[in-house]
């Protein structure tokens, strides 16, 4: 293992405490527990949080500031977090409104994100939630029932974190969530595994020509392993799945996510989106907002993964468009 | 060599049509040129362009927009661009009031950002430059006279670009530029090599255990090669290096970027960073401005450099915390 840390036990300390040092003109980290919240004026809005294993920066708390989250959750990597540390989050996010919860789809996350939920509400706190199932590469998981949630929740976190700023309630948003969520469909593919760094080794290897699709953030196996194809072949299998995953009609808008899962350049990032963009006109999709970079990582990961979001109603071009004040968004 | 791209001849002119469809609301590509230009009104002040080789993305194109480049010019992988491709840039990058092009201390770049100030100058445009050698490293290198020009070239982009926004002269700029560069040091290492697409292979290798401090982001030789250690100990290396580079008296102000090379996940930045903060607060180092990621890679090397700015005059740095519209600053 080749990696720029102290004590790998102490890796998800050490990189908060980096974090909330970069980043401490919008960030602080809530003393004694692993959350990151937004340094910023009370609005008496609702809260939104969210949260996870580390392992995926910046993910979550890359997306804690003024119109997006209130707080992100680091759990241990690759782990889900603890229910005493997500009520620390809710408690800190609640401003008089209720919070917000984005739960990705592993059952570790929802039953501890559902056990804070049910701690929070003792002490008089509103709790509402969405589970993100955007991964359409398979059906259950390794750590998930159903679909897993992946990149695409960082357009949740944006949408609904706009309509938070907008003063919505908690049940406007949880409306929200409802319709969004289905709406957002991601697909990916690794070229090497992640590495833990209390493990030490990648939590799975592929051949030195050898790629697969559909692996999952925390390596969770994939579809379909092959030799490696050239950008175009893979852009055109995650395109047509994806496209296929929607009824896309004429009028219909879309937005792009391309993200990179950790070790990927953005020149290889940048080669695909630009295969992805031709194939996307070749089917007449009209796309009026794209994203590309890293933001749901895998580590270590080489790979990256395609999401489709379809903009159902205008006011989720305009949220996705708006500015904020984040670490990393 | 397991990349996500087509045909590695035409890599970059792939990556430039998706860099430029990607962010179709900031950029555009000058026709049939590798150059990517502002879209946005004009305003008469002065153009500001820079470029290099491709391999350092987001550098630099990622860094055109309001407020910083007018214009980036993109070379072959790790390939000075041509005095032609220069040219364009610099007739697209001119509203009247003379063009500044900051160049990163490599003899080819430097010779053909010359030979197209020439050109430019025989079209009646007013052309200065500054040369960035923020390397500390090595002196004289590979493709270098000298010292390397590196990540700092990127608060370059920061601070110039915010007194060309607010309208100062040709003469200004360059004056500006001029007291700058001496105060930007950097000092990097690499745990990996990085793979040109056309040649396949990383340019050097470094066994399992190993690591080299003061590689240049094309690979060039550094000053020493050692058996991994803990990150703090890596910070250690670096920070006493840049202090020692420094003469600091008790009232200077820093300013620190820790910026990944390629592949390198953002938790060991962080890592990294809460090491280099321990450090600088011992040394009672005043840091007040912070910035971390990928700015200027090698394509697919494993590594980080970090960078310290002293800020002479407090314009500095509030000219890098202003607001920018570009693709990834």
């Amino acid at each position: 293992m080749k990696k720029i840390i102290n004590d790998p036990s102490q890796v998800v300390d050490d990189m908060l405490k980096g974090f909330s040092y970069m980043h401490d003109d919008l960030v602080e980290r809530l003393d004694g527990y692993d959350v990151i919240v937004k340094k910023a004026n009370k609005t008496g809005n609702v809260g939104l949080i969210s949260g996870g294993g580390s392992g995926h920066e910046p993910s979550h708390a890359g997306f804690v500031g003024d119109g997006m989250l209130s707080a992100a959750i680091c759990g241990a990597v690759f782990t889900s977090p603890t229910p005493d540390q997500i009520l620390e989050a809710i408690k800190a996010a609640d401003e008089g409104a209720g919070v917000f919860m984005v739960i990705k789809n592993y059952s570790g996350d929802i039953m501890n994100f559902e056990m804070a939920q049910e701690l929070a509400e003792m002490e008089d706190i509103s709790v509402e939630s969405v589970i993100v199932d955007d991964d359409i590469a398979v059906e259950d998981s390794l750590y998930t029932q159903g679909r897993r949630g992946v990149a695409g929740t960082i357009l949740v976190h944006k949408i609904l974190g706009e309509a938070a700023r907008a003063g919505k309630s908690l049940k406007e948003i949880k409306t929200l969530a409802d319709q969004l969520v289905p709406n957002i469909k991601t697909i990916g593919l690794a070229l090497s595994g992640a590495t833990v760094p209390e493990v030490g080794k990648p939590g799975f290897t592929l051949a030195e020509d050898e790629f697969e699709y559909g692996v999952g953030i925390h390596g969770e196996p994939g579809y379909k392993k092959e030799k490696l194809q050239p950008s175009k072949e893979l852009a055109k299998e995650l395109v047509e799945k994806l496209t296929d995953s929607f009824e896309i009609k004429a009028d219909d808008k879309f937005g792009i996510l391309v993200n990179g899962l950790g070790s990927t350049p953005l020149m290889e990032q940048y080669v695909f989106a630009n295969d992805v963009a031709n194939l996307l006109a070749s089917k007449n999709v009209s796309v009026v907002y794209k994203k590309i970079g890293d933001f749901m990582t895998s580590i270590d990961m080489a790979g990256l993964s395609l999401t489709l979001i379809k903009l159902e109603d205008h006011s989720w071009e305009k949220a996705l468009k708006s500015d904020v004040t984040t670490p990393a968004w």
